[in-house]
């Protein structure tokens, strides 16, 4: 862990740091890449979790509209972009060492590409998986316009 | 993602896959870990983001209380082994691409090595960062008997 984050551990609240400092120090893996976690702000659901670079996370402080980085694609995403179902960030936390995010958004719609609101629906037990919820949209009509 | 992950996404409320099934599909990365974010089962609050291998997600299935992968150690963590501050399981979920784990835990006091409640109190904005919790108890306290 950083000296940075180090050193916030035993800081009171309100403690205030620049934020370049804060990306300089921050646990970015290999790939410049950390873990965002998205909950929707007024339930307390976690929707999905998805990956951010810094220049995605910057972008989402400053607009205020969740942008990741799909690895897949190998680009920024603007969650929503294809299927308009669009996250509004409403407050941004790391964590305690700094390699992971938790971001309070506001999600239109379903946040999984399969029509569900959350992306968790396989639950586990100790014998198996079951599907625990349904899509609110069907997938092909989410990205039927794109 | 795998066949079995893709098959999922149009099956209906109900339907169940065997463990094993699920386990070797699953999107473990080089490490042979997955991402586990830890959520307060009845506040909602997420607490902590850590791994889990193969191993410790069965175990934390089948005990009920929750075991994690310790990177920096190369070992089974069971959370509060040093700390005393356990999770006992309420639910587990795998996400859509079954890469990611969601467990909807009881977590006793802390879940943050540095005492406060929750690993996410770094609070950011477009301009710095701020803390935004206190610990509940010394951390100092906290690790005074391991």
């Amino acid at each position: 862990m950083s000296e940075v984050f180090k050193r916030l551990e035993r800081d009171p609240i309100g403690t205030r740091a620049p934020l370049v400092t804060i990306l300089d120090s921050a646990g970015w893996n290999d790939a410049g890449l950390m873990p965002a976690i998205a909950q929707q702000h007024d339930s307390g659901e976690v929707l999905m979790m998805a990956w951010m670079n810094r220049e995605s996370l910057k972008e989402t402080l400053t607009t205020g509209r969740v942008c990741y980085w799909s690895r897949s694609r190998g680009k920024l995403w603007r969650k929503g972009e294809s299927s308009g179902q669009m996250q509004l960030l409403k407050t941004a936390h790391l964590d305690c060492d700094g390699d992971t995010l938790l971001l309070s958004v506001d999600q239109t719609g379903p946040a999984c590409h399969t029509g569900r609101r959350s992306c968790f629906y396989v639950a586990l037990d100790d014998d198996g998986a079951t599907v625990d919820s349904d899509a609110l949209i069907d997938p092909d009509q989410l990205y039927a316009s794109s």
